[in-house]
């Protein structure tokens, strides 16, 4: 996998344990690309998130340079943690002869750890980027994943296509304090920050940012794409195909990276019709997804459809009991907000449940829109690694 | 344990499968006592919970008797489910010779099935309430609990000694659609129903609204107050007195919920200080208890600080993490946002967690308001009882 204007390196800097696992990454834009990025919204943000964030407003989205470390989140971290994520700017930039202010830095590991700085920056200048390394990079900014998340799809543009690749980590969210998700897509399409960055949105919102595991956002949570524009530009005409390639892309990834997850059996897209808005319907699917007692019932594979309207009801959102459908899969098991006379229906719903992806459709009977939450099983594996994740 | 002016009856009504059980609760107040309540925030209310709240509306806080059966929920059953809600309060009614207007009913158990009204009604007709069969109704009230919990607490007015006895179920919240936290509490103090209300919301607030095992609410919780009036009046300069004791009843009951629930081997107070407003300080409490991996933490017995901070940094209040310190019991274990220098920490920490019941303290550095709120931890028991709940 390659994408024409980047370069990748995946180097073992000793960051991570065990000896000789890649756990840094970089990729090399020449010349500088546009660059979009969603951050974590949680409040307490690494000391990477806090630099890159000042960094891409400050170049109005020009990118140079990305350079990531696993093994060590670099939260929690206090002034040096700061100081220590701009020493790993500084580097990228010396090693790259790239302006300092163009580089990206991100972080994923434990918590609370000071960086062995010296060794990320040894391994920094040691690093040679190469066209043909993306699957190097891939595998440097894992953590606790099983294996590397890549896709790729290509837009039929005006100009030609265009190509887009991504990765992304994150076993995540599930072995915690590396719960991060981090996600890196490169296209050699051209397009402004501006533009690249609502077309970002838009994806991930129905994407990444439409699914959970635990319902913790990390520290370090981030979503970089970058836009080299050495393949054809992106006009008017052709928003709407990139868009699509771009949504599909995080799209493949998403369902990776919850498919991937340890002690993930099942991915589960919860959507939900018939609300009154857009943001009412994504409130309830994820008060649904994120409700234990659903993930449980996933888990056991137990049509316990009371559970999914009881959890809709603690969504905060108005709704009307009596008018609530409810289908597992694709057999109607409660209407009306009762139970439905479906035959068979237990029999009918447990064989639904056995599949490792299926969609439990709410209709809220309210209205027009729609949203969708992709949920998953809530396991003994998810309470065995998380519980014992340091010792 | 009795209250004046109160009479209770616990009957096996046939409604749980095992023969004999205790089913069907009832309480007799006569003459008519004072009521206040609180019920289920969930937009899918029950049956019972529906007429129950319409009653006490038109009444004005007037309760003559109260029924409640165990092993059914009476929840998302259609008009049906309201007929037969409204059947056991005739039935009562006309048992006790008392207004159906002044009868309030409850239900708790399995979500989605009719309710065996005839049993039920039948069950009512043969209930003989007497003044010392608290213990029948507390028993009655149970689905999964292991056992009844009930609480009795003495309050000095100036017309002399009030009693406030109470009860509760809810293994619950643990087992769903037995998840419904039921509470009932009779006083023989007088006071009026508007005074009552407001009570009980300060007390509510700080006890069974500030815990949580899983994070949802239920179709059918319910607290309810009930004052005969039979003992001393809470004039002006009792308000404190009689606040103190009533906190003490709910507060006893919540902390027996906690612990009693399967599954819960910790009890975890979340204390929040140094907050801007109360509300912020609640909120920041409840993420962090709400935390899946901040639960895996407390299950596993790792004094993971990150995942503390993370969770709170996950409330959507402002924060500056540089300011943050947390303690795990008695031991500071992160200061200004990183970790702290306490000598043997870990050692420290992992002796404070492995006890039954402790507290974590975070300092948000931001103002002078405080809040708290109940954890548990989530374990394997958890999951097999929640996935394989109905199997």
């Amino acid at each position: 996998m390659s994408c024409k204007g980047f370069r990748f390196a995946g180097v073992a800097a000793g960051v991570k344990k065990k000896a000789g696992a890649l756990d840094l990454g970089i990729i090399a834009c020449d010349p500088a690309a546009s660059a979009a990025a969603i951050f974590t919204s949680n409040r307490v943000k690494a000391a990477p998130v806090v630099v890159s964030k000042a960094a891409l407003a400050k170049s109005g989205g020009r990118v140079s340079a990305v350079v990531v470390n696993s093994g060590n989140a670099n939260a929690c971290t206090g002034p040096r943690g700061t100081a220590d994520a701009r020493r790993m700017v500084s580097a990228t930039a010396a090693a790259l002869g790239v302006p300092a202010g163009e580089v990206v830095v991100s972080s994923t590991g434990v918590i609370g750890v000071p960086l062995p700085i010296e060794r990320i920056e040894d391994g920094i200048a040691r690093a040679r980027p190469r066209a043909g390394a993306f699957a190097a990079f891939a595998q440097a900014i894992l953590t606790t994943d099983r294996a590397a998340k890549t896709a790729r799809r290509t837009a039929k543009l005006a100009g030609g296509r265009a190509t887009i690749i991504g990765c992304t980590k994150g076993a995540g969210m599930i072995a915690p304090n590396m719960a991060t998700t981090l996600t890196f897509v490169c296209t050699d399409a051209g397009i402004a920050p501006t533009a690249l960055h609502d077309l970002l949105r838009a994806a991930a919102d129905d994407t990444f940012n439409a699914m959970t595991v635990d319902g913790d956002t990390s520290t370090n949570d981030m979503i970089l794409v970058l836009a080299s524009g050495a393949g054809p530009a992106v006009k008017r005409a052709d928003r709407a195909a990139f868009a699509g390639a771009l949504h599909a892309v995080l799209d493949d990834l998403a369902h990776q990276l919850m498919a991937g997850g340890e002690g993930v059996h099942h991915v589960v897209e919860i959507r939900v019709c018939g609300a009154r808005t857009v943001r009412a319907a994504r409130q309830v699917a994820r008060a649904i997804a994120n409700s234990p007692l659903v993930k449980t019932a996933i888990a056991g594979r137990d049509p316990n459809w009371g559970r999914f309207l009881s959890a809709a009801g603690n969504a905060g959102v108005p709704l009307v009991p009596g008018r609530l459908a409810l289908w597992l899969g694709d057999v109607p098991i409660a209407r009306d907000g009762r139970a439905a006379d479906t035959p068979d229906v237990e029999a009918e719903a447990r064989r639904v449940m056995a599949a490792p992806r299926y969609t439990v459709t709410l209709d809220l009977g309210a209205g027009r829109e729609t949203a969708r939450y992709l949920a998953c099983d809530l396991s003994h594996e998810y309470v065995t690694i998380n519980a014992d994740y340091r010792t």
